[in-house]
């Protein structure tokens, strides 16, 4: 397996960047530990580790929106990656939009940027 | 000021990811403090908590190739944040590359993809 520099972080995690591979559009970061990185490697379906329920968490394992991995890239310092991916119902965010990013900093305000693309309850039941 | 969720990680430090605000590019990834965030803010340029020298870090302070910061998004989570930027200099990565992530995954290996910008060692002195 391609080694990370997982002994970078204090908790052994590092943050992966899920971009969309055909319009560069950042969808979410999220963290990897080595078992994440592996079951995407081997499985070419973004993994990840979820911090809040402390599980291995294949993304899209409740809505049915995995991401289908296109292109990893790693950065000068192997301690953060890429994925570049096919976002599977065409939203990453589990609050139903296309990106996590979806709001702007216009002052001292965030105003909305992003497409709504489901309603949440309708998805996660 | 624009509040983030710096409490949600231990050492109160939140990823920021740096896209080129023309191409969506991912140039780097570093990691932003309070008083980082606010410098960012108040200036329109990169900051960054530089972990290695635990410092607040002018992106470009050393080379020149600072970030011009065009416009900044916020994730669901107010946890991490994407600065769109005008990247002075043409490269991002202290390697001399035009992002850090210059090297994507093959099989077991890592292929360069990056291009070349600058010779470190003549713009590191």
């Amino acid at each position: 397996m391609l080694e990370l520099n997982f002994a970078k972080s204090g908790d052994g995690l590092l943050p992966a960047i899920v971009q969309d591979y055909t319009t560069g559009e950042v969808l979410m970061l999220a963290y990897i530990n080595e078992l994440a990185w592996q079951k995407t490697l081997e499985t070419g379906k973004g993994h990840f580790w979820s911090r809040s329920r402390n599980k291995l968490w294949l993304k899209g394992e409740s809505s049915g929106h995995i991401q289908v991995v296109k292109e990893i890239l790693v950065d000068c310092d192997e301690d953060t990656v890429v994925y570049k991916v096919e976002q599977i119902g065409g939203a990453a965010c589990h609050k139903g939009y296309a990106s996590c990013f979806f709001r702007k900093v216009d002052g001292n305000d965030l105003v909305l940027t992003g497409k709504k693309v489901f309603d949440p309850e309708q998805v996660y039941k």
